[in-house]
């Protein structure tokens, strides 16, 4: 529910929350806030100067408290760490689920992290160092530990009072999973298993053992391929001797393959990524972000004004050349970074591998000569029609025109087909696609496009 | 899992499965294919050829048949579907979910969709026309109806035996509806709900009444977005008279995730987006993606042309200006396009709104100001040492050094006001702002720089 959604959601309207708290009718506002989704919650608190935040924050009960606290942004969260006592701060640590209590812990200043360590059971303190080990980006970096695990002789009924007993504490009830004494997964059971059989019917009767999981190692983006591929709800994460140390719910990957995105649309606009919304991002991190690939391309550059004055001669010989080459380069860019992003996008997303790369080559070829040869015949007689007649620039001649129209058809191959391979090499050479393959591009095709525009030039028209 | 993984997780190879094939012993090929995932079934079968799949596919039994039919591509759907009897073309579409199969019309020729709606039972035909009414890319069109409705009277004990009774059809049994005759939506129940409460208990007094919903309109990109803040399962789909009418399952959104980020990614590199994955898009459609964009901004650079014409004489008094063209260029586009994919993403996740405008505008011109000094300090420095002393370029004078660096500044500035501010205005005024801004912004920024090279070289030059 988006914001403007609120008032026929709830029946009320957020100025109604601000009148109950200006009023102070605590009770009443407490009500209310109950009523709300916590999402709903930690926006509407979010908005509040930080004294009221904090006023309203502690009238919620302690399950509520825990909910719409992994709800707000890590300042908040350090915010509020730093205002409550450690009773309230053990509370909800002890409440929340450890996948949150993780990504806080990374996000915190050194200080507050201990402080919170403090304050939490030697049990979770234990489980959360645990936790924190794992490397960042893999499954056992997004996994939490709040399952429900079986034993394979348990009937359907005493499953269902055992799910009643402990499920409260658990992120998901829907999928159980089944393990022996030693913690091995033995097998998978859902919920619908168990509510389409019989009371009597025996767990290890009813349970998938052929258990789709990954390992704790395994890429965040691997775990989100698995989730899209079979649909999964949840997904258990074993260790290198299968054993069952955590689960990954389906909300998890969905902000998995939105970050994953993002990444991959910024590496591709030659940004260093980073995991901070727009806001979030100081100047000074925006300017990291995006001075090493700004740097690096106009360096490179150097190379094109190599070319360019080592053919001085053939331009001031024919001055008109001078004007087409922003056309040329722009369009043979253009041209290279179609071809790349449709095959990076296309890797990431697993429809095409780099031993594909004949296969790809042959298309792109063919697509090149198609939109190489429409370019050049439109590009042919606007010049001839426009620039010549209309704009009167009589020293275009035909032979002028004809090499332009000439580079922009071998450009656009050549930039087609570098455009595909540079990302099928990266890939192959275990290198980012995104990172490797845009910037460098625009650096070869531009080089390649002006040596194609110059040799047309000396052959056709004679200079240099 | 991956197809790697396939020996590891069922006990047995894609070889054995197809010795048993090879060897006749369709029991035992038929009991293994029970026991494998039914993405991975359809993924073996698409591997075949057609004869042999056909033969393959029809050992299945009936809710197997279906389920694996879903998981192929809509070729080979459509395939199947030409080759099988009315019979088995009826149990498949009877079986199917109905948004499984709204897809699967809208992606067949018109004769076979007759064939698969004359083999429907009048009910399943009445869905599928309701269903293929939706606009694309609507809640509508990604909705199926296979839920479970209660009635808020029931108790716990209740509920579950009409679980058990209607559950098998249902896409998911864990989050359950509350209407009234009316089929009006009162309020949402999920099995966790149900199983955490003694027998007696009526659905009424634990149903949450304030419901997070959508309407059949909504666009799939914001429902996806609902998911997403609110990390639901399902989400109910309500008509204007809040009728319940369908319901959308998180599986679904992680593909709408998948495809809205790859249009996102393919307008910004000048693509017209497809649906089709790489291999599926014949060349022509390819080349129909890709020629407009690269068309049009061929021609706008025409602007260029005439900038670059009507400047010849200050280019011809000094001839080493034109060596660095193309750096400015990109340089300039380079700054641009990162500060508008930055915004054009923030946009779409809903962290930046069109009337953050002025914060945008002072975060990017600080940005700006940083980028564009670090990199005219380090290009001065390049020119002077690479180009001027190392290649012995003696025509760049410290002039023109400077005229160089200037532009740099000047135009990186330009570039990201423009690139930032383009797609807010792009948004404000209803447009895509990735379709928008992205093309034009190269065509503006080359303009402005080459304006702004021309004038610095014309006052500190003396010349034109």
């Amino acid at each position: 529910m988006r914001n403007e959604d609120f008032l026929e959601t709830y029946g009320f309207s957020i100025e109604d929350l601000d009148t109950l708290l200006s009023e102070k009718k605590y009770r009443q506002l407490r009500e209310k806030l109950n009523e709300l989704n916590e999402m709903d919650v930690a926006d509407y608190l979010q908005e509040m100067e930080k004294e009221k935040r904090l006023l309203v924050f502690r009238m919620l009960n302690k399950d509520r408290a825990a909910e719409v606290f992994t709800s707000f942004p890590y300042e908040t969260q350090g915010e509020i760490i730093n205002a409550i006592n450690d009773r309230e701060l053990k509370n909800i640590i002890e409440e929340i689920y450890v996948d949150d209590a993780v990504d806080l812990m990374e996000e915190l200043p050194a200080t507050v992290v201990w402080r919170v360590l403090a304050a939490a059971t030697p049990e979770t303190r234990k489980t959360i160092n645990e936790f924190l080990q794992y490397p960042d980006d893999s499954a056992g970096s997004i996994m939490t530990c709040e399952y429900i695990s079986l034993k394979k002789e348990m009937d359907v009924l005493h499953s269902f009072e055992y799910i009643r007993t402990y499920g409260m504490d658990s992120e998901t009830i829907y999928v159980l999973f089944v393990t022996d004494m030693q913690r091995h997964l033995e097998g998978v059971v859902t919920v619908k298993d168990l509510l389409m059989n019989p009371y009597e019917t025996v767990v290890k009767d009813i349970m998938e053992t052929n258990i789709i999981k990954c390992t704790t190692t395994d890429d965040q983006e691997d775990v989100a391929a698995l989730f899209n591929r079979y649909d999964l709800l949840v997904l258990p994460v074993v260790d290198k001797e299968n054993r069952l140390v955590g689960i990954v719910t389906v909300d998890d990957i969905v902000d998995v393959m939105e970050v994953e995105a993002t990444e991959d649309i910024e590496k591709m606009a030659a940004i260093v990524p980073t995991e901070k919304t727009y806001f979030q991002t100081s100047v000074f991190e925006t300017w990291k972000s995006r001075i090493p690939w700004l740097m690096l391309l106009m360096i490179s550059a150097t190379f094109t004004g190599i070319i360019i004055t080592s053919f001085e001669d053939a331009l001031a010989a024919c001055v008109v050349l001078t004007g087409f080459i922003p056309m040329l380069m722009d369009t043979a860019g253009n041209s290279g970074s179609q071809a790349s992003v449709t095959i990076i996008r296309a890797l990431s997303l697993g429809d095409v591998e780099p031993s594909d790369v004949l296969k790809v080559v042959w298309k792109e070829l063919r697509v090149a000569l198609v939109c190489g040869a429409s370019l050049a015949a439109v590009n042919f007689l606007k010049i001839y029609i426009v620039d010549r007649s209309i704009l009167g620039n009589t020293d275009i001649s035909l032979a002028v025109d004809a090499v332009i129209c000439l580079t922009l058809m071998v450009t656009v191959i050549c930039a087609k087909l570098v455009g595909c391979c540079l990302p099928l090499i990266a890939q192959k050479i275990k290198l980012d696609p995104a990172v490797v393959a845009s910037p460098f591009i625009t650096t070869i095709v531009d080089a390649v496009s002006l040596l194609i525009y110059f040799t047309f030039a000396k052959m056709l028209l004679g200079i240099g």
